[in-house]
């Protein structure tokens, strides 16, 4: 996957509504079925975690645009740390880095290695090797949508007595669930130290994306998200304006989903308003999958480019500085060794 | 090492003339010294690189506080395409993440791997597995200062033939090298393509110190660099009163050196006029490293650390946003869920 674990959120939460991703959603339900030997498993798992199964109610969930249904189940969400007996697991956040298992660290290995149950979106369990999986003793994925009570879900095994992997593709702190994580964890009552809170840091979407692009991130930049699912766009449109006036270069995560085309058309008018129409841009969509799509284009372009194939919420997009250019099919932004030094 | 590549390189240019990790510099001395034996070997290799070897020129510059001696030795800096008659080979820029082998991709050790020279400032080639090492058929490594030279040599020894790895910690985009070796390749009269050059990414300090941290970066996020041997400080400082002002959270890179006292005064200065006292700051000392060390502390605080040991070149900075918390010795900066989910 291109983009970071909450990217992805984000995805669940927008472009599965607005289905955006025929071809992703076909395999989530293929894959989600084939995991179903796990799914049903569950039913032994509830009784270990005092919380029912998370699969049917975030698959009602799916279909509603908004997941606050996550709080209308108090038998799932309520369970807080006095309803455990077990003494608690480990709790791991783990970076699975771009979609393919060369791009995951030795560390992130180990780690759903040795651990129990391995929680995550149908999509990021399908990038684990299977060796890795095997290991395992539960596997718990489930479709688009859902991702708090999944969340939820991976901290009650934890808080069960189970060591529980949550994954994410790219880095656990790039709009990603360590946070939510630990959120939800001080909302039970529980504590980070208690159940051993670890991050796995992984190759973030931004990091996959430069590399395919060449050099384009070398000097100071900015990661913005265009998902207003939990931030106001004008915030959005604030962080965008203070950036695009300064010569940071711009990572954009989340560019364009069907509800949310006005968010992409106004972050294309305000970097036009601060930047030339002929700044280079990197369009790289699904990094590392099969479906991976490159292009580099002119800051002028991009916003025709929203209604194609390339830029959904898979893609992440860089824009340049205005002393980032492109040479030999590459996006150099220069660091400043050619105003110190003479090659 | 928690500083990606370039960080490293500004560490390389400064705070070595200002001598403030006497430590570092012994451990390279003895190890460039145990390398003796590969870098005698360049004097073979040279015939083939049509270069001479950069290790005493390298060497001579470390003593100067610029290294426009670059630009003195036409033999070795002004080697063009015409000057080498053999086939390009490969040269990829490898990031190696943070600083032990754990925290490497399957990609960048296959990358190391399939090298045949492996080029970096030592205490990176340090970093690399010796069954990596051990695999190639040189290595050359030099100690601080340098960077622009090393990577001519990179470059000249694949123009020779040699398919070349360049290494640096963190990502190869991070203030790091990736951009330096395509202005060079450029300036040699080659291109890209022909040394099929490729860039393998790792996981940047920003997400190592991130992890160990909890969850500070889960929302839009900036890095800074706050060298001014590149960039202006003017600049830099007009970067952070822009991004202080929106509610980005900030990793600050290059924070400290003899010479730079004022960058980070000025900078804990900027950061206060934008927010308040009390705002969590992550600091994290040579992550990954044997020297680790973690503290979370208060923006009202941070200058004064500038003068103890936790802060310098290798130490990067997490500086949270008004939402940003400190929970169980963990900083969060929320995502927003809460806004939107009962839990």
């Amino acid at each position: 996957m291109s983009t970071d674990t909450d990217a992805d959120a984000d995805d669940e939460s927008t472009s599965k509504c607005g289905a955006s991703s025929v071809s992703e959603a076909e395999t989530e339900s293929s894959s989600s079925g084939s995991k179903c030997g796990a799914s049903s498993s569950e039913t032994g798992d509830d009784s270990k975690c005092g919380a029912s199964s998370s699969d049917s109610s975030s698959g009602s969930k799916c279909g509603a645009s908004s997941s606050d249904g996550d709080s209308s189940n108090e038998q799932e969400v309520g369970a807080t740390i006095d309803d455990f007996d077990a003494d608690p697991g480990q709790l791991t956040a783990v970076g699975l880095g771009p979609g393919h298992a060369e791009g995951m660290t030795e560390r992130a290995k180990t780690a759903l290695l040795e651990a129990e149950h391995i929680v995550g979106y149908t999509t990021y369990i399908d990038l684990i090797p299977d060796e890795i999986t095997e290991q395992a003793d539960e596997l718990y994925d489930t479709p688009m949508c859902g991702e708090v009570s999944r969340t939820e879900e991976a901290i009650d095994r934890t808080l069960a007595g189970n060591d529980v992997a949550i994954v994410g593709s790219g880095d656990p702190n790039v709009y990603a669930l360590a946070g939510l994580a630990l959120e939800i964890l001080e909302s039970k009552g529980a504590t980070a130290t208690m159940v051993d809170f670890d991050v796995v840091p992984g190759v973030p979407a931004a990091q996959s994306c430069g590399a395919r692009l060449g050099a384009p991130l070398v000097n100071d930049t900015v990661s913005v998200s265009l998902s207003d699912h939990l931030v106001p766009m004008p915030e959005i449109e604030s962080r965008l304006h203070a950036v695009a006036k300064e010569s940071f270069t711009i990572t954009i995560y989340n560019p364009w989903s069907r509800k949310r085309r006005e968010n992409f058309q106004k972050c294309c008018e305000i970097l036009l308003t601060h930047r030339d129409e002929g700044t280079p841009v990197g369009i790289v969509h699904g990094a590392g999958r099969e479906d991976e799509r490159v292009m580099i284009t002119e800051l002028g372009e991009l916003e025709d480019l929203g209604e194609s194939e390339i830029i959904d919420m898979t893609t992440t997009i860089v824009v340049g500085n205005e002393e980032t250019y492109v040479w030999d099919d590459r996006m150099v932004t220069p660091r400043g060794y050619e105003t110190k030094y003479d090659y």
